[in-house]
């Protein structure tokens, strides 16, 4: 079986349908590409794409639509209440299929390369395709984002990996590499931001919370949200976490109002949330209908 | 593609181990069997098998099974804490894929035409099969049961649709045709069985509870269990009456401590329930990663 790669880029763009269906036509112009989930959102005013193939298309639809992005989304007019760096703002190659991460870190740096040459843009690598260790982390490298990386850019320590040195009304790209991770947003039952902020700061490794949790207070639509990644969703389900939120959120006296996904999630985080919530204990997969008789057996590792 | 039909049978044997392998190897000696599950009980002494393929190697596979639990099962031996009624107390047919209830139904009255000529055994057909109104209800057929039947089988109501008129130590059949059901248990931090009986009561249909709710409160391995089946997962889902037992158990000062399945759940049915404790609202299937990729896009119907 061929090797499958995913990758799902991050755009600053969530409101303008017109540069979103740009960038959607530009990936799907490439041979062997499953365009397989995109969402916008206007508060966020970002649109995340989910596409997967074999990890040469792979590749090429991701530089198609990092030019696309560069050349339609204009940073100096962007607004949204997520953290961004610039108008194709972060893409990651994640292994899926009879592949590995460091096969993913490869193809990460050679886009990386290839974007800083051809497209003349900063590029930083970010996870696990980093040069440097403090670039593991995303934070960091967004750190000030856009507009104060107007300012620092010059400065030794942000010097990007590849491409231009000065920064450009595209702004930067950040490519890297990782494992999938889930991104789910909870939206409280209050239009008060700071509850999701403390939320979000309890919750999250950086601070004292969970491992592999992410998390940032924003304000959505009216509603508090808390926005995370959860990087080794195996080690730290997505059950877990949203009990922590619950219990958080009653402190100040509020709720769970729902929940949503951004993007794809991997069919075992769910499985593994109703079994928890069930107290099913001693049951796995094999206990599932479709599963014993090879309809669908296949979970991604 | 060919129809694909299950068959669930339940033999009243849950202990001895060379007993519930003969059954299991009279199951598998039919060509195309495909052996999903089987769970054996010892308070139950009762064991549930799952087996499906094309519907008359399962119809051959199910008579056979049948043959072999009548000759090796002694219903005046039989102790368990489960209602029974014979050897292969129960054989229901399950449409799976591109066939209908109605044929299913069409499969049990065949065979149940069959037990009854050649095994001598009386055969109730029950649920879509059923000949009479009132023996759709298991509960019904199953009433007073092996050591009652033995009393009553010679009244005008309660004569077999099939075979024998007498009752002999294999005891009766009942042969069926339903949808997927949920098969669980739920043990309560508890010895007091009359709080499982209560609850029992309070969760099942038939004495005011949910739809599609059958419920009994047993004593298992020291511990109250609510036994369930679930027959319409999908109007009544299994986390709604988790979540009922959960509350009316704290009536009674009690906990859940944990659920187990009997036999097989149809994958649809948990990531229902994660999505609904996780709060996951507007998301479906289309959000799962291996769905998007048809890695298992099938679903039971």
């Amino acid at each position: 079986m061929p090797p499958i790669m995913e990758c799902v880029p991050n755009f600053s763009e969530g409101r303008n349908q017109k540069t979103i269906n740009a960038i959607l036509q530009s990936i799907q112009s490439i041979a062997g590409i499953n365009l397989l989930h995109h969402t916008s959102d206007t508060d966020h005013n970002r649109t995340v794409v989910t596409f997967a193939g074999e990890p040469l298309p792979v590749v090429e639809a991701a530089f198609a639509a990092i030019k696309t992005a560069s050349e339609l989304i204009d940073m100096e007019q962007h607004q949204g209440v997520h953290p961004r760096l610039g108008a194709a703002d972060v893409i990651p190659f994640v292994p899926l299929k009879d592949m590995t991460l460091a096969d993913c870190v490869a193809f990460a740096r050679q886009l990386g390369q290839r974007v800083g040459e051809e497209l003349k843009l900063p590029v930083y690598l970010y996870e696990a395709a980093a040069l440097h260790p403090e670039r593991r982390n995303l934070a960091t490298i967004r750190r000030g984002q856009y507009e104060g990386l107007k300012e620092t850019i010059t400065q030794i320590e942000r010097q990007p990996d590849f491409g231009s040195t000065t920064i450009g009304k595209a702004g930067a790209v950040v490519i890297g590499a990782r494992k999938p991770l889930i991104a789910f947003n909870i939206y409280l039952t209050t239009a008060d931001v700071t509850i999701a902020q403390h939320i979000a700061k309890a919750i999250r490794y950086s601070s004292g919370g969970l491992a592999g949790v992410k998390a940032l207070g924003l304000l959505v639509q009216g509603q508090a949200q808390v926005s995370m990644n959860l990087t080794d969703y195996r080690r730290t389900p997505i059950f877990r976490v949203v009990e922590m939120i619950r219990s958080e959120a009653h402190r100040y006296g509020v709720s769970i109002h729902h929940a949503e996904l951004i993007g794809l999630i991997p069919q075992d985080a769910l499985l593994d949330s109703a079994r928890w919530y069930l107290q099913l204990q001693d049951s796995d997969n094999r206990q599932i209908l479709e599963h014993s008789l090879n309809w669908g057996a296949f979970s991604i590792p």
